[in-house]
């Protein structure tokens, strides 16, 4: 037997599993991906259908054999998903995160799910799913300060210390970009169907800058959107690019206040048109930026965190 | 016929029209309040039944005779409205705003709009509709400066500086309460029915004080109140007093941040729950306070209006 073919067989396999979507990889021994799949039965779906039943599902149809072991990150790990793994309290070095992943118990295969962080502080209180396997496949070095942004629908930014998360915040962007745009007064500024927002949109650079040099607050702003657009005839799908400026500035100007990020580039842990909008938002702040593809972060994550509970071997690493 | 009599001659009827809901009043000679009505049909219903027939429903219930004049303020007078009655630009004096009432044409009666307020500025337009009646009946001093704070649905912070507006800024911190207690994850943490904020939650006062100090930052501390649900057993009614706090304690360091509140008390315009809260975060931040009463302000601010276009007289006043 070649080497190889050797290496086609799966060693175990890992998902990512949130709120409404899941993606599933079987990765080799050397941490090669052999198979994905992509689906949207994620916990809403899986708690109907049953956690067991979705995973085999997508295991059965990429040719998995029925003991492989699987390592899974995100929501299926909270207290409403298929077992809650209780919650790592930072600060914590991210080897000793990954290494605490919880055991589904009552089932054939070995099946073990990440924990989220914690951050158990009296006025900053705060939790994470599924960006602390992002944070463990970011290739962060083991020393030296990093500060860390995963944005989405509730943006994380994580300060980082050789190798251990210090502490973290949560800025729900994404979220409130998609409640103002469907229920606020902004609804009848951006319309029903804003076209997606672009980086080069001159309204969402210029909100964006505003944002910036506000120490982040956006509230007092919000209404500038609607007022513009009765004053100024803003259009709707310049109002979206206001408004996403507005909100992604204001984000990055309050975690520049909360952790004084310094001259290191930012490591942006995003994919596709958020790595894009952040990538110039955080350029419009003066900041420099390293960017890590959320994807290939978080399946990085999950094959560290197959070997760092011993579902395979820590040699023969392939990235 | 004595004095007494004849002052019970109404000589304009007065409507405060907003978008969901109106007020009317029977004015007489002197700006005594002879009778009063509130209903649901504001703008939204007034669109579907005709707003002259929701008018005469109003006024005949009150026994108005046929030819009374009519003053309105509110979104009665907007794009949506009964006639558009176009924006004054700020600066102005709010005696030549409310000398501005539009005529609605094709009437048997002499029926005006007070028009809102624009205020034109590339970077912070912003519009008012109604607010611009209540300043008029706060009482203010004809000589020297004011910070008059208005809060409701969307706040208004109105800067008035010899009797003349200089400028104004829109908070929507009501709407911010309602769309994120229903449509955002924070819905999982206040409930369906959080009781009413009260101003002594150690939880409104704790989580105003944060933002108090914050500049106006709040997007940064919504997803704590998530977290402090999952990690501290928040309960939902405490979950609603943190976001309330939170949410007016953001608009007043917001606020102050623009426009520089010194030692003169912030003049509140504001009724009931609302002018408690606010009485109570303005306190926390040090601010004195001269609160009006909201209703009183508008009723105030319509006899005004009426004197302003000759409808009554100058003399005779009374309050």
């Amino acid at each position: 037997m070649s080497p190889g073919f050797a290496s086609k067989v799966p060693a175990v396999a890992a998902l990512d599993w949130g709120t409404t979507r899941l993606r599933a990889w079987l990765i080799d021994g050397s941490g090669k991906v052999l198979a994905e799949r992509r689906g949207d039965d994620g916990l809403i779906t899986a708690r109907e259908k049953g956690f067991s039943n979705v995973l085999e599902g997508h295991l059965g149809a990429m040719g998995a054999p029925e003991t492989l072991p699987v390592i899974i990150c995100g929501m299926a790990g909270s207290r409403q998903g298929w077992l809650e793994a209780p919650y790592v309290t930072v600060p914590s070095p991210i080897g000793a995160i990954l290494a605490g992943a919880a055991r589904v118990p009552g089932q054939k295969r070995d099946i073990r799910i990440v924990p989220g962080l914690a951050q158990r502080l009296a006025d900053t209180p705060d939790v994470m799913r599924g960006e602390e396997t992002q944070l463990a496949g970011a290739g962060l070095p083991a020393k030296g300060r990093e500060i860390v942004c995963m944005p989405g629908t509730h943006s994380k930014w994580v300060p980082v210390e050789d190798g251990a998360v210090t502490g973290f915040g949560t800025w729900p962007t994404g979220e409130l970009f998609s409640v103002l745009s469907a229920h606020s007064i902004l609804r009848h500024s951006l319309g029903e169907h804003p076209k997606p927002v672009t980086a080069d949109n001159p309204f969402f650079r210029r909100w964006c800058q505003t944002a910036l040099s506000e120490g982040g607050d956006v509230t007092s702003r919000l209404f500038s959107i609607r007022a513009a657009g009765l004053l100024q005839d803003l259009r709707p799908d310049d109002a979206a690019s206001c408004l996403s400026g507005l909100l992604i500035g204001g984000e990055i100007a309050s975690a520049r206040r909360r952790y004084g990020i310094g001259a290191a580039p930012v490591v942006l842990v995003a994919s596709g048109a958020l790595a894009t909008l952040y990538g110039e938002a955080l350029a419009l702040a003066g900041l420099s930026v390293r960017t890590v593809d959320a994807d290939e972060a978080v399946r990085a994550g999950l094959v560290e965190a197959a070997r760092e509970n011993g579902m395979i071997a820590r040699t023969g690493v392939a990235r």
